[in-house]
């Protein structure tokens, strides 16, 4: 038997409760508001099978060869036109494509966190980026919070930060989307601080009554990194995302994309520019909102009607999750188990947190189940609830 | 302008050698003898346009939402499978679908390589795995390789390193395939001075007369991390590749590979799959050995023809390198400009090397362009070097 010496980064690889958590609500009959999975019924299959049938038809030499580290440059085009259009003005030698957002977390971590490195994260925060940038041995600070984010007033905790890793529009796990003037107050505190930010976009278009503002990097300069996805506006098993980052910084980038992976799939990149290239997501996306808008109404609904008095949440105007506590004396984890014997799955909120958890929290997602089943999961929690308070 | 402070690992990620020759190589005109680009005319679009609209005529949902971390199951069997008939006895449980098989030698460095740390490599060996170990910062120990690779006497030079990375297939760059009894010592010694190993084999499946021995990681029980891919039998721009690890090491890996892009594109996985699945590879692959093998018959022909006295070189007997080595005083690097005002690329050797570059070494792809353009640019480097013999 050989002794092979891990890393001591390796220590810090841990694996993700919520993968560990999907594996039990794979039991049949459990509905699962745990999963953080678009809508499988919104897949615009029919444009990808035109796609890829164009671009094996059109590039299939180009697609299925080894290609730029960069991404592919009418992609790389596309998505500062796209930017442009939300507010934040980029160029495309700006644009990196990534294998997913999840790898330019990843990538970020690896150019920028040392051992001890101090990375400052809202509480609570995406559990994504606590696993990306874990192993890079970051020292995570929590910056305290409110339904509008993180208080500018707070963010001295932050100075000395390799960077403030930010998620504005309808947060995962929380909902919560930062308003106008929150979002400038930021920036200006960020930037008199010297504290650069690494924005992450990945539920931004998944808006139900009104865009949200413009990015917190729109007001930073050369002081941010933005990161976005396809994830959601079209499907996840593609692996697409990007960063953005200011020139100084994107050739350390690119080095590092080289070295994990060479390039992001180039036949995934020129389908997917291939659908959105002429407008689609304007037609598309819309229809997502719709979907999505209706079962927010229908878990809003049946939360006000099932959950025992002391349970607060807000309701979110974007995205795919509800942000629920509990009486202080409840723990969503250790619920966890009764919820699945009762028939329904959530994600306990502690995962969420780099430290201080919470564990009086839990997100339900709204986006993978149909309205009838919301319901009838929500009913099971609470149930559920109800008898821990009682007892 | 904000001052973004870097991580210390970052310095030593650098831009890929070959990278930045191959925009050198873009001038029009120039016969790229430098890449390692697989001959797109053998990519099978046919096989993967058929295989893409059945998936998401038959699997649309599951191919393009997110998936498993570990790879698709049925990959994972074909993979395992295919492994057995090459000698090397693993369980789907040890098999872990990455992104390419750069993303293999990525995931290995984080969770084996802390700065610091000796890890053995051949001399020369993959640039590729130079760059993905280098910013996890190892401390590279080059073994003293003959024309059959490393020499397992000299492996005590290797002692305590975390691992001894090894290509024994048609090695990038220098061709080399080792036989049986090499292979059979490596093993031995290596368990007897408790070195694990991490094999690499990207061109096993590119043998032109018979296929090469059994790895050597099957003489290693837990002692060995196994890499493959499908780059080269099937097509780059995919990016699918894969490890094969002990029990003991999967976890950590997996737990890297969730945090580097949570899973390997799952509409890639299944397109492969189902291209693969019927013993495909086995009508395709000998397509693309004979054009291999005729394009190898035209470069040895022409570097006979066309080299001055004094260089020497192997015949590679698979993949898709020749290793010339130049006269002693000769540098392959300085004289590359001339060779590409000349009309032909290659890659200087010094590239190859961890330590102590031979700089009178060069790398020539066969695979990339015809048995004309290779007769054409070794004329080209042969007028090129014979100048430089005799100045």
């Amino acid at each position: 038997m050989m002794n092979w010496t891990l890393a001591r980064r390796a220590a810090r690889l841990e694996p993700s409760t919520i993968r560990e958590i999907l594996k039990l609500t794979e039991r049949a009959g459990v509905i699962s508001l745990a999963g953080g999975l678009p809508a499988a019924e919104g897949f615009p299959v029919q444009a990808m099978a035109e796609a890829c049938a164009r671009v094996l038809r059109e590039h299939p030499r180009e697609a299925l060869q080894y290609a730029a580290s960069e991404g592919f440059g009418p992609l790389r085009e596309w998505v500062a036109a796209e930017l442009g259009r939300h507010g934040l003005q980029v160029q495309a030698s700006q644009v990196l494509i990534t294998t997913g957002s999840q790898q330019g977390l990843d990538l970020v971590g690896k150019v920028l966190i040392d051992p001890g490195s101090r990375v400052a994260v809202e509480s609570p925060t995406y559990l994504g980026a606590l696993l990306a940038f874990a192993p890079y041995e970051a020292e995570f600070v929590s910056i305290p919070c409110d339904d509008q984010g993180p208080d500018p007033q707070r963010l001295e905790a932050a100075v000395g930060a390799r960077f403030l890793y930010l998620l504005p529009n309808y947060q995962n796990p929380s909902g919560r989307c930062l308003g106008v003037a929150r979002r400038q107050a930021l920036a200006a505190r960020a930037l008199a601080l010297g504290l650069p930010i690494v924005e992450d976009n990945p539920y931004g278009d998944l808006w139900f009554d009104e865009p949200p503002p413009p990015p917190v990097a729109a007001g930073m300069g050369t002081g941010a990194v933005y990161l976005g996805s396809f994830s959601k506006v079209l499907a996840p098993g593609l692996r697409l995302g990007y960063v953005v980052a200011p020139p100084t910084l994107y050739p350390k980038l690119l080095q590092a994309k080289q070295a994990a992976d060479l390039h992001t799939p180039g036949f995934n990149q020129r389908v997917v520019h291939e659908v959105v290239k002429d407008g689609f997501l304007d037609r598309h996306v819309p229809a997502i909102r719709t979907r999505y808008r209706a079962q927010r109404d229908a878990m809003q609904a049946a939360l006000e009607r099932h959950l025992p008095p002391g349970c607060r949440w807000t309701v979110p105007v974007g995205g795919m999750f509800f942000w629920v506590e509990l009486p202080p004396a409840l723990d969503a984890a250790a619920l966890l188990p009764q919820a699945v014997d009762a028939g329904v799955a959530y994600v306990p909120g502690a995962a969420f947190y780099a430290g201080d958890a919470r564990p009086n929290t839990l997100r339900l997602s709204f986006v993978t189940v149909s309205p009838e089943r919301i319901e009838q999961g929500i009913a099971a929690l609470g149930r559920v609830l109800a008898q821990a308070v009682a007892s």
